[in-house]
């Protein structure tokens, strides 16, 4: 049995394990710093399908199945299946994922999703009622655009706030036992709404919710950043992540070269003309189920913070004129030494 | 700890209570047999806001707050609040919730969305990391109908196999100790699609589905319809109820007098020209947080079955010519005797 701790922590005593992971993605991730990282690249993000949503939907098929490989398992020995993405009713879970056979939970949180998705997993490893769960997320440029901003075509210019929607997805496999890195404590948060209504600031809506979560968790635990191998957050990008360390350092919590940003990590900043970097559930869950789970596999890091980021609006709500409210949902993973 | 029992079906041995309940609905439904049955009733279902999604929204903290002071709790005494609705990027779940504090864990589930709630609610007692949670969806007729449909002013013609969206909501608080019926069961469904694509008719795509969770549950546990004091399916409607049957009765399970559908339920079928009955993530909600938890409460039933079905379809994935897979979840609660 799980417990809290402090005010809004948990941990998780049966260590649910990370058995395997797999990232997929699309061609401009690949010329990215982590370019050599992912499992399989798509130099046509179409990947022959017949439409963008299509193609995301692909991602996440290919990202579970990819993982599922690397584990030696069947679709039939996985209990649960959390997926999430960003387009309206979660479509490319839904379509991407029902051919696999997997009872199958829906996940929404914005870019918070891979977080939430790898705390529930762990969730029903720990209350006993799975063996394996799998969590994943996606996102695809082109099917973002034009559902949150403008068709492609339309050729908009963007802000220096901007980011840029990662076209990928993670998928990682949550098991009962077993070798692997294990998912130690979480701290699931709250919504968090300062009033920012730029939609091409997102970093800037999310950053309060990122550090009430953080605080949350290193208050809860007495701990500091200093004692982590290293803390990403999801997709703050540099707007957001140069505001999670101000916000963090004026509570006396500084975040040293220990963090990263997997919206910072996935691109060259000035070459792939990205703005303040990448975002959407799969720029976190690939950078997560690639370059991190890969050097905590390999114990070079052995206790890292993983949070992720959303910010929980929709272009109607937007046009309502509503500011748009932040989440951020944070994972503990250990190594044992 | 739970246990895993036949193929797909768990017991949770912590026996997560159902702590308290509400339900709010708009005037059609407090119109209907059940309009006594609900807590809250709003006669102008524009609740005063300046939109329906933000109408819907106000559903949401209704329900939830009317829910927490039934319990005598307050909103800090809630761990998680796992929330979802029909609407683009769960609007109505986020921006309803967003000021009560709660950590919030979004989900999409279509219209099975309270049956994934209510399992995600009690696996984290059950995972012994948290006292209280809260599980809440709701749908509104004017923000679906524009959203999935027509604009309203449109005034298009119902197709007889289509269905009316309820609006109203349904919140549960599920708690891991204290009186009351409790989640015994649960079986997540798998994703079913036969290739249905009439989008005026989501009883026909969701039956399939519905079918294999209930067959799935009945052979894990050993158990036969008759059993069970009754039985609910959530928002099936006339055609896809009858479908259920159909599907149940061929592998020898008859649904007998004591089987019931929400969307059968909410409305009076000839009077309120509702055709196949009533739907949406608030249908079932309202329904099982007002008739089904109060004859459990007052053990007038004592072991009933809660089955909500959804169609995880999107306006764009039929625009693009996709069929409608469908999902259910089911939930056996019980008292003790």
């Amino acid at each position: 049995m799980g417990k809290r701790i402090g005010k809004n922590t948990i941990v998780f005593e049966n260590k649910p394990r990370i058995i395997n992971f797999a990232s997929v993605c699309g061609k401009k991730e690949a010329q990215g710093p982590l370019g050599d990282q992912f499992d399989k690249v798509f130099e046509d993000t179409t990947m022959n399908e017949s439409s963008w949503e299509k193609a995301e939907s692909r991602l996440q098929t290919e990202a579970v199945n990819t993982a599922l490989e690397k584990a030696n398992l069947k679709s039939q020995e996985i209990n649960y299946i959390f997926a999430g993405d960003l387009l309206n009713q979660c479509m490319s879970s839904a379509f991407g994922l029902r051919s696999l056979g997997i009872p199958f939970l829906g996940q929404f949180g914005a870019c918070s999703t891979m977080a939430q998705t790898l705390f529930l997993a762990s969730s029903v490893i720990e209350a006993g009622i799975s063996d394996y769960s799998v969590a994943v997320t996606s996102s695809h440029y082109c099917s973002s655009e034009r559902q949150f901003r403008f068709p492609l075509q339309y050729g908009g210019q963007r802000t220096p706030t901007a980011q840029w929607t990662v076209t990928g997805a993670g998928a990682a496999i949550i098991g009962n036992s077993g070798e692997g890195p294990y998912i130690s404590k979480a701290t699931v948060g709250k919504i968090v709404d300062l009033g920012i209504k730029d939609v091409n600031n997102m970093g800037a809506a999310m950053a309060p919710a990122a550090a009430k979560t953080m605080l949350s968790f290193f208050e809860d635990t007495k701990t500091h950043p200093s004692e982590y191998d290293m803390i990403f957050s999801g997709d703050l990008g540099e707007v957001g992540s140069n505001l999670l360390r101000e916000i963090l350092l004026k509570e006396s919590y500084r975040l040293g070269d220990n963090y990263n940003d997997c919206g910072l990590m996935i691109y060259h900043k000035e070459e792939q003309d990205v703005h303040a970097g990448g975002s959407g559930c799969g720029c976190s869950a690939s950078v997560f189920c690639s370059i991190i789970l890969r050097k905590l596999r390999e114990k070079t890091w052995n206790n890292v913070l993983f949070m992720a980021t959303g910010a929980l609006m929709s272009p109607t709500s937007c046009q309502q004129g509503e500011t748009i409210p932040g989440v951020a949902h944070l994972i503990n993973i250990r190594n044992d030494l």
